[in-house]
């Protein structure tokens, strides 16, 4: 029996200050809940989403059984994170695509779609709305915020900027910021979409455009850094399409412009669809959210200054084949907790999906996590 | 007291018959010698570029200083590779953009400029078409065959295709095929450049425009797979932009299409350069060379077997920070040759450049390889 689920959506009037200087002046959010909020209120899990991700962490939507939200093997009645138990909460940033104000709605104050002009955004301010949405919700403390990748960066957030309001933290296939090379992979991501003549400065809204060739470029290229090259290897290896094999003795066609190779038809395939759903100004934006994320940037690149005011308890989740976010990233963050003598809890998972693997099924993962939503049940009564 | 060289150019009118079935009726190779062959021809020595090099190794044009060879370093009076006993030639490949016949070039048989029209080739092409010209300049047996990366691909080739024609292959920080990632990364800067508008199906030179966004998109994801994540970091780091620096308190400015930090510069600033003089129908014959190359196909994947006619000796380089073609791969190729009792050097070099390391002035690498030829030259009586 699926979890049947709907989204919300709720609307803020206060305005929000953002890290640029900027406000927000109205705004809604699209956000499900899952489970039930206990008594006193000690029970509520935040969930935040990465970059292509939304609030529709879990379960399906009614009459649409192929509608599995994005963490549906981690979130839901007797999954790792217990709906029985946990009261769950999934939120779209602000800026993203689905549902959310973003760069695709109108600017109250001009009445245009916001499109290029949508305010930049970061780790910090999403954290801030978060807060005033769990505000609506009367929840005052979470129980646990846990996200991976960006969404993990959000959960780390959270724990600096209100320490008294997460008990728990959970960071999965994370990072204390970007390397050189995460924000140059982003860069070129950011220039595909940027360059192409559809997107008119980010205006394309106005033009009936959309920069398809740019998302596509932008999406392969990440899908290129989700993935291991051992499980590349594995899945693809230097096979080519059926099509191709058949042809000829050597199986090569010899052109430069059409697929013959088994990963450049999925790497076209995840590009095209993704290219039909995405918005490239919330790509630049939630890229450019994750280029801004450095805590320790305003302690002199001190880690361990930037986590002392943190009070929660910490998971950390690696993986030993993630090459975006790699195991020494997040045992830098580990490092810096146990230099504040905080309570931290580390699994290195021996994976090899990649960064990809935060939202696989395996097993020893699945299991660390279970573990310790269930001593954090105990402590909630939940 | 700088070698000063200058550039040659061969013509060929024997048709050359390609992997792809297809035949190249009438082309020239742009070329250039440094030292004397001696009089028993014993000492020549064959470089072989990788994608975007030519056949300008060592040396400067007179009157222009800053036009030194691209391996100038290994290659020159006293160098590793000693023009003072060797014999070396550098040939600009076949359908590469600095000489040698390629897709700017006119079709005779069409009167058009080929475009891409131009037949695809394989590293096999290359090296059958290196060989006549080494028939025309009266060299029978090379003292050594040296490339790295894609040059070193040709370097392996000569062993297969003509095993009595080189008695010493040098390949440096090659590989015996690319992996999954590898051609992942060579079709998204293909599908960068192809659907560029101004690209016009390989046709651009009839309509006065360059495919520069996919060209320097192209260029940007190369020069990441070129670097090691260490030096990245250590050259580039999060350092913001000066001019980003001094703006305000965080440092940051808060735009999704400006240029903050230094990494995106240095990339945006790559990008440009090779955008200005890189043909693009040569970025995909050469990527596609680069994606087919795999001696061992024909042996059902079993490289020993692919090696067993090889009679040269051999002497391998890796780089360490290499994640393009890691030591893993020269290590496939180490294993192949021992398989079959061939004489192989193998050093693997602590370098923390990444791949582009095989360019750069490492002195235990320069050592390695200075010492190798040595012992060449010994044998070769140079």
């Amino acid at each position: 029996m699926p979890l049947v689920v709907q989204p919300q959506s709720m609307h803020f009037q206060a305005p929000l200050a953002l890290a640029s200087g900027a406000h927000l002046a109205d705004y809604q959010l699209a956000y499900e809940t899952y489970g039930q909020l206990n008594a006193d209120k000690s029970n509520a899990v935040l969930i935040c989403h990465a970059l292509n991700a939304s609030h529709h962490v879990a379960g399906v939507y009614a009459d649409q059984p192929d509608s599995a939200g994005w963490w549906d093997n981690m979130v839901g009645p007797g999954k790792p994170v217990d709906t029985d138990r946990f009261f769950v909460i999934g939120i779209n940033n602000l800026g993203s695509c689905f549902g959310s104000t973003g760069p695709m709605h109108r600017n109250p104050a001009s009445g245009e779609v916001y499109g290029a002009d949508f305010p930049v955004l970061t780790v910090e301010d999403w954290v801030a709305s978060q807060a005033r949405l769990l505000d609506a919700l009367g929840v005052g403390v979470l129980a646990a915020v846990m996200g991976g990748s960006l969404g993990g960066m959000q959960a780390l957030s959270w724990a600096l900027q209100f320490p008294q309001r997460a008990r728990h933290v959970v960071a999965i296939a994370s990072a204390p910021n970007l390397s050189a090379e995460n924000i140059a992979f982003n860069e070129v991501a950011r220039r595909a979409i940027v360059t192409d003549p559809d997107f008119h400065g980010g205006h394309f809204y106005r033009f009936g455009t959309v920069p398809r060739r740019g998302l596509r470029i932008a999406r392969m290229i990440g899908h290129i850094t989700y993935l291991s090259d051992d499980v590349m290897n594995a899945k693809f290896g230097r096979e080519l399409r059926h099509a191709v094999e058949s042809a000829g003795k050597s199986g090569y066609r010899y052109t430069t412009q059409d697929i013959e190779f088994q990963i450049e038809s999925y790497l076209r395939h995840q590009g095209d669809k993704f290219s039909q759903y995405f918005d490239a100004n919330t790509y630049l934006l939630i890229t450019r959210a994750l280029d801004y994320f450095d805590p320790a940037r305003a302690f002199g690149s001190d880690l361990t200054a930037a986590f002392a005011r943190a009070q929660a308890k910490f998971l950390l989740v690696s993986f030993s084949t993630d090459w975006r976010f790699p195991p020494a990233r997040s045992r830098e963050i580990v490092t810096a907790l146990l230099e504040n003598r905080r309570h931290v809890s580390y699994a290195e998972i021996d994976a090899p999906h990649g960064h990809d693997a935060f939202l696989l099924d395996d097993p020893c993962y699945l299991a660390a996590v279970r573990t310790y939503f269930n001593g954090i049940a105990g402590e909630a009564g939940a």
